[in-house]
């Protein structure tokens, strides 16, 4: 396997855009990407494109050729990834994969949703379809539920407290305030967030991430000819993807997701790094709760402790390990589809130094981690300057 | 790249099946493979699922990992692609791809559509999203007045006759009459085929391809191990995945399909064949036209001499170039999503010589090509004996 980087980024805001279909905001940020990367679209090998849920949002399918073509793109492999939550995650690590081992050399990544239309009467629905529809949703759940579940036991378990989970909707409030791109920039206080309007008790709306449009792209390398591309590549040093049950009934333990487990472990060996060593993460905060788990099952804290860890303020812009610094899926949004690769994007931002108000001190290393439905995918990427 | 071997198959009988849901299809399928191949789950490197529409369908949707934890597959990268009518025909390349450039030894793909249930009113529509639904099937258009449009366009262009695409009809009832997991195991007369119920002129009933239930499963290996698991493996020696665009408008000339062409030369550059050598094929007849325009797009014959070719019988069991020995989409039946890997399955029943009454006199050297919508998504595989 050869080392590979990532050349160029591209975003589209995210937000409730009435006036977007999914294919232009694909398309927007699909432009922006081959632009930073001064890539041309005939140069393109392979393209794939993560995505949840466009036929149920807005009724068309087989996506990948709809979106390559419209960039221009034509004749190529065109892939559709769908693993809920984690699709792009997925594409992004299949697209890896297909540059690691030669088969491609220049491949391109694009994740959206969207998410606002006519739909939107049937969001909760639509996303149930990634649980188990025959179980667990047939009983009545929906995720906000599942994890209204999953933090009742956490709390019991480890004594995690409603404070800890509102101090990461507070943190990623303050930061995604910062963020131009971001669907909510409203900073909220901690007394806010503990008394929103109840969704699934112990969680509140402050809990629940957003319902958002938006897109995101990336384009992949070969390292070695990164610098023909670009001056700001940046290097995928692990990447893992990894599967787990879809029910939560058919897991030991509720309060762990094993997939998160493995893919961390696998990333952190191939990168060859230890969990202390990661400077700052994007990590998938659907719910409050999961950020404070996939803390715990990176490593980053000791199993029980990420809420603490989050409450004493580790986790900010300014303390030890920024973890969301773009505002994460609570404040900058979640067009599902197009949350992994936008989560590398965030990543790239930090590690190039772009980021703004919001731009940490270490950022030569930063984790991704992106979560499909309760736990039963999960991709992480590790990724470093150059 | 190494050489690859296809090293176990298996697969569900294809039918309307109202007892039986989606991943009950799936996981029969997938433990008949696992059977076949000697391999157990835990040996599972990777794993794919190709499915069209399972959420439209039956409300699920996060499917590989659905059906993957369900096998006894858990912990490893499960992976969705959805690419239309060719999603497992792509699950097929990336998984091939897979374990030719060496990242993985034993991936698994499993292929699968539930597509007679409570959904079925909706059927024509929900395989409308394959199409370009914000231009040609917003207009009023179908798959079916689709490809009556290429049928009509390839009569005016070439002379073909209604007798022509008849004839495509009466050889697949016939080859599906002697495939006991047939949908439709149903003899019928040139006669019969000309005189259907109209569906959109000039194509009626017996110019369309079925409405199924199914699932198919293979395992690949690198081949130099394929004999420590079998003594019946199958070589891949051609594979390629190309795009085209999703609307019919877009295209220059619609009775031709560039990324046929375009898969099915890097296949054969791939393999080192030409056209001629091809000994029996599985073409993608989810109407009679198909197969006619993908005999010619594959250079089985000029283009506008498909008609005649299958018409003079060249395409019988007896002929010199068998095609859809199966029955194909026709009469086998299509449940869209399993349909590029039962192709595969399909192949591999010739080549070990299993095929039963059905068994060509020349069966080393196949090919199976598998399509997406009206022609967005192609994929080509030649399959030989190891």
């Amino acid at each position: 396997m050869r080392p590979v980087a990532v050349i160029g980024a591209g975003k589209t805001p995210f937000g409730a855009f009435p006036d977007r279909d999914l294919r232009s905001l694909a398309v927007e940020a699909g432009q922006k990407c081959l632009k930073d990367a001064h890539v041309a679209p005939e140069q393109v090998e392979a393209f794939y494109l993560g995505n949840f849920s466009g036929p149920a949002f807005v009724g068309q399918n087989h996506l990948a050729p709809y979106v390559s073509t419209a960039l221009g793109i034509t004749g190529v492999p065109a892939t559709r990834i769908e693993a809920a939550c984690a699709s792009s995650g997925s594409a992004f690590f299949h697209a890896w994969s297909e540059v690691a081992s030669g088969i491609s050399d220049v491949v391109m990544v694009v994740g959206v949703e969207k998410m606002t239309s006519q739909s939107t009467g049937r969001v909760s629905e639509i996303l149930a379809e990634a649980g188990d529809c025959s179980g667990e949703m047939k009983a009545g759940n929906t995720f906000a539920s599942l994890f209204a579940m999953i933090a009742r036991r956490h709390m019991h378990d480890y004594g995690t407290k409603k404070e800890h989970l509102a101090s990461v909707a507070v943190k990623n409030h303050a930061n995604g305030a910062l963020n131009p791109d971001a669907h909510m920039r409203k900073v909220i206080t901690l007394e806010q967030a503990m008394n929103g309007k109840p969704i699934a008790d112990p969680l509140n709306i402050y809990d629940c991430s957003l319902i958002s449009d938006g897109a995101a792209a990336v384009i992949l390398a070969p390292l070695e000819r990164a610098s023909y591309f670009t001056e700001k590549p940046v290097r995928v040093l692990g990447i893992a993807q990894a599967s787990d049950f879809v029910a939560l009934d058919q897991k030991e333990d509720i309060t762990t997701f094993p997939a998160v487990g493995r893919a961390g472990q696998k990333a952190y060996k191939m990168a060859g790094v230890t969990p202390a060593e990661i400077q700052f993460a994007e990590l998938h905060d659907c719910f409050t709760i999961a950020e404070i788990v996939a803390s715990e099952d990176l490593g980053f804290v000791k199993k029980g402790e990420g809420g603490p860890y989050a409450f004493e303020g580790c986790t900010r812009l300014s303390g030890p390990r920024p973890i969301n610094t773009s505002g994460g899926l609570k404040a900058k949004g979640h067009p599902v589809g197009a949350t992994g690769v936008a989560q590398i994007c965030d990543l790239m931002l930090q590690i190039r130094g772009e980021a703004g108000e919001r731009q940490v001190a270490r950022h030569s290393l930063g984790l991704a981690q992106n979560l499909g439905g309760s736990g039963a995918t999960c991709v992480v990427t590790i990724l470093g300057a150059a």
